[in-house]
């Protein structure tokens, strides 16, 4: 069976995109959906996908190209979801055939805004796919790495172990190495916190904060993000592993993280508003910052990078006061 | 007591520099031994150290200068060592008063080559220290950071945590914060093993891996210092805290340190020898590898990145191959 799975990436942004090059590694056919027909055009055109990771080569003959989500659920038994949780709602929205039998990866790091919820539980509780049918692609990785093919791991999650072995499988390659999980949650959630804490990193590298504090900032964050998922859902998990630590590491640690570049401009001392005007884009940081401050309002887990990150982003209040206060808390 | 406590900086270089620096800031008169007379009246003349973080400052009146060790061991009850522990044991063999009744805390990240033990552990066995007058200084923290006063935190250990409150209350000031610990051996250790990674991140970067890969090394070196230190000495301590994680995060990023620029130009091709010719000064590293490997020898932990930095350093085992399998290792 695994031989003959369809796989289909949704997303035509740069992880997706990385993602269709990993799977056009192993595999004769891949499925790509994007919103896009210009885009799509111009890929099998000229090989390239044109805004993102724009040096990676794609073989035209192995893609399966639409612009029609429902026609790639219709083709596919896995789907990757690989776009911004901002917007996987209205992907949703578009959505006329049951997705219950299809296996569906997250490759999204954030909350869709409009339930609070991780994407694995938005899927679960809003689209009725089964938990053992959902599962999640973590890294660390960027995926301008990957379009250099400079070597990457990935960690692929999923309650059912063979479905994230069989995705696993079609990943690994001479630059890509996969390790299977059974930690959906803890891995989802990292993802996202991740995000907040590379927030945070900026925005102390905004307000002037060096490499020292920056390790200490790191070194706190790790701490406070197994609080957190602990509180969420206890089981035995190594937070030091590549899916947690790594990931953390290598978004708080890159100059090119969008979520580091927000909080940079933050600390710096642009409003909310401007900053994202200026970037043009979406930082998942900013969603993710209040779903977990909202949900762990009931957890109840000691967070205060991720609490002075809300008040800075939601109460307006001064970035350089209150990151003051946290490096008091911090040890 | 602690008020009229006198306190000296043993070395010259950067982290001796800024340890004087912090000192300055709460202390009417501070110790400060080296051995060049020239530089001792630069300072004096100048007010900054001219070959150091020279852009920090210091008040002449507030220094007492010796180049004379048994002088200064004299003068001071509290003595703080900030030289390479390759140059511990000539300094040592010069001291001709007893040392017994004073506190002597290391800022020495390393391994004293003569003993193969960390510089506690040395001055225990070696210069009869009772272990409660022995403590440890230690990062997250850049000398260089310190002089441009940015925000860091330090990490007094003594077995005695009395006297590390002394020192913590002496080091802490606007832009330092100190926080005491009773793991002597856990801290000493952790910033002797995050220099051999720190060359490890070096001489990946030297073969052209990226920050994915960069993230999922330092992942596993956490895990890795965490095996090693317990096998040493097992005691509860989180290897999250900033003195152990923290500290290998600042080193292991740091495009500044000797270490990681000594491994880079062993991963580009350069022999030991020349590495070190061309750096002209000494990698704390390239004397812990060895001193950790053959402590592992004996206890056995599971130390791969450890054992392929040994392998290139000491075996002229070829960087490629060993990282190449040193890949299929790390998860």
């Amino acid at each position: 069976m695994p031989s003959k799975t369809k796989i289909a990436v949704i997303g035509g942004g740069s992880w997706a995109t990385a993602i269709v090059k990993m799977l056009c590694e192993n595999m004769n056919e891949v499925g790509w959906y994007m919103r896009s027909h210009y885009i799509i055009e111009h890929i099998k055109l000229n090989k390239h996908n044109p805004n993102y990771i724009s040096s990676a080569y794609f073989d035209p003959n192995k893609l399966f190209f639409s612009e029609d989500i429902n026609q790639m659920i219709d083709y596919a038994d896995y789907l990757i979801f690989a776009i911004p949780s901002a917007f996987v709602q209205a992907e949703l929205n578009k959505i006329k055939v049951p997705l219950t039998n299809k296996v569906i990866f997250s490759a999204i790091k954030g909350i869709v805004p409009e339930s609070g919820l991780i994407v694995g539980e938005h899927f679960n509780k809003k689209m009725n796919v089964p938990l053992e049918n959902i599962g999640v692609i973590t890294g660390p990785c960027h995926a301008e790495e990957v379009a250099m093919e400079r070597l990457s791991y990935l960690t692929i999650a999923c309650q059912d172990e063979k479905k994230a072995e069989v995705l696993a499988e079609k990943l690994a390659s001479r630059y890509i190495k996969t390790k299977i999980s059974d930690d959906i949650i803890g891995t989802e959630y990292a993802a996202m916190l991740k995000n907040i804490f590379a927030v945070a990193a900026g925005i102390a590298h905004g307000l002037g904060y060096g490499d020292n504090f920056q390790a200490v900032l790191m070194s706190n964050a790790i701490r406070e993000m197994k609080r957190f998922i602990k509180k969420i859902h206890k089981m035995k998990r190594n937070i030091n592993n590549s899916a947690y630590l790594g990931d953390l590491l290598v978004t708080g640690y890159s100059v090119f993280s969008r979520n580091r570049m927000f909080g940079n401009m933050i600390g710096k001392g642009y409003t909310v508003k401007s900053a994202m005007f200026e970037m043009s884009m979406v930082a998942e940081g900013y969603y993710a910052t209040k779903s977990a401050y909202l949900i762990n309002q009931k957890n109840k887990a000691e967070i205060p990078i991720i609490d002075a990150v809300y008040r800075i982003l939601y109460e307006n209040k001064d970035p350089k006061q209150e990151f003051n206060q946290l490096t008091d808390i911090l040890d």
